[in-house]
């Protein structure tokens, strides 16, 4: 039976699609429990795989991160990173404030020893069919070499161990592809790399982030939190734009009708439901941030995510390789 | 007259387009002076308005911009940028090796006095209709928060003189709106700006940017890069998956041949043909850099472009209102 926490207060449309989320993944695996953190009325099925804890608080997305999580120690979010740090699950997932779950993952599970910044990785879907991992997505905004040096150590290791890519190709998001490009950060960052035993190829730039071939891209948070949202800026107002073409008159309208289905195929491959949540990594214990505007199906395939994090080998393959460095 | 030196030798496209766009710039404007140089045979025209300038070298795209804009002293690149410099040109067009560009507009033209950092700015397309200018695109890779207050200070004139946008809005792109956000660079900018007589609108999230109103977004070299390469790949991977989908089998190319039309205002939307140059902002003199695969339309435009540049008012202002700055 592997165990996951779920916090059912976090995210846009929590705790409703949280529910319906966890209710299909129960469906779907017998051997799954979840333990899910909510407040009163919050949980009104009657699953026996399902085991509600009514909690007293709840993290608003507005709350400073690191004071919420002091403060609200009965909070859904607060309980259910307990529940990964004292064992009783496996690994947990919310959709809430991303701040308040680094700072849940820091303060309330702890940080590898050896590992000097935790990053939050997000799997970006693309043309290649198998996504791109990118991180550090913004858990850091300023970030020295060694850090982006880690991240794709712990990064390797999660995309071999989880999601069963072999020798995972890394590439450093730069401004152009020769070794000498880039800012202080990624020129340092390029020397670990080349000297290290990970598969690194190079720098990357991300004009391929969408058809690029790479598993992995580090980068400072910064620079991720700003790629990550220039993504989905740019699809979302060409999707828009799209749109505007469909219901333009009888004619478009027409047409449109005979390519929805397959445009439905362009809108998937930047549908972050398909991909999943995004793993904090460097803590003592999985923990997995699904999108704030997660549906059922968002939710459903975070905690399919979260069995195969708590099924892994994965933790103890960062702490050996990651944890005794100083 | 206002004289406009061109480089027919830098771009993908070079001569041929270069030659192309410069001659359909004199036939629309009777006012406009060419000053083409290039290397023998590189221009086989005969227009009164055209004076072609044989030169002896080029820069390649794979040279090394420092030193070739050093050693080069007879290429087109470094003779154009001159001519600005000893006042036989108004401003100087080229769709050459962007750090070449740079260097010869460093290393010729020269630096404004008090200007600490020279920057590309680029206006990108944006469903505003009216486009965002983003600074810095790559001149710099390492910038400082004193560095991003004059890049949007030279940005509001160059966009109030040339672009005619009356106290445009400055925003500071960063990865959330709160004034706390972000990296050290731009908390400190943020302060720069807030305090400053710009009409700074705050930060600015990239995930708006080709939908935002505003007129300016600061940035420093590296994050500018990355958003424009982010951009690029994203619209061109989208774009090439809608072609894909119209020409899946006979039902879809019959629909897409009705969409034809209206999905070119897509692909226009991010043209950068349409929008033109690039302009350096912060030498002693005007120096528009057009995108390396330009074609003639795209020559042409970044021609006006120029013009517009060398009869405004917007050198003086930067001189009067930066360059007192130490």
């Amino acid at each position: 039976m592997v165990k996951i926490a779920v916090d059912l207060m976090g995210g846009d449309n929590a705790p409703a699609s949280i529910t319906e989320g966890i209710m299909s993944a129960v469906k779907e695996n017998g051997a799954l429990e979840i333990l899910a953190y909510g407040l009163k009325g919050s949980y009104t099925g009657d699953h026996p795989q399902i085991k509600f804890i009514e909690v007293t608080e709840k993290v608003e997305s507005g709350d400073d991160p690191v004071r919420a999580v002091r403060k609200k120690k009965d909070s859904s979010l607060v309980r259910a990173t307990k529940a990964v740090k004292d064992g009783t699950a496996d690994a947990c997932v919310s959709a809430g404030n991303t701040g308040a779950i680094m700072s849940a993952g820091l303060f309330v599970v702890g940080r590898l020893k050896g590992v000097e910044r935790p990053a939050i990785a997000s799997l970006i879907p693309n043309t290649s069919g198998k996504g791109i991992m990118l991180l550090d997505m913004g858990a850091n905004s300023d970030n020295k070499p060694k850090h982006l040096y880690q991240f794709a150590e712990m990064a390797s290791i999660y995309m071999e161990e989880i999601e069963g890519r072999t020798n995972p190709e890394v590439g450093l998001i730069n401004i152009g592809s020769e070794e000498n490009k880039g800012n202080e950060v990624t020129r340092a960052a390029f020397e670990l790399l080349k000297d290290s035993d990970l598969n690194f190829t190079g720098n990357f730039e991300t004009r391929d982030i969408i058809s690029g071939t790479i598993d992995i891209a580090v980068t400072d948070g910064f620079t991720g939190n700003i790629v990550l949202k220039t993504i989905e800026g740019t699809a979302k107002s060409m999707m828009m734009e799209i749109k505007d073409i469909f219901m333009k008159n009888t004619k478009n309208k027409l047409a449109a009708s005979a390519l929805r289905k397959d445009f439905g195929r362009v809108k998937d491959l930047l549908d972050y439901r398909e991909v999943g949540g995004a793993p904090l990594l460097g803590l003592d214990g999985y923990v997995l941030k699904a999108h704030g505007s997660s549906d059922a199906l968002a939710i459903h395939n975070a905690v399919r995510q979260a069995v195969r994090m708590a099924e892994s080998g994965a933790l103890e393959k960062i702490k050996a390789k990651v944890g005794g460095q100083s």
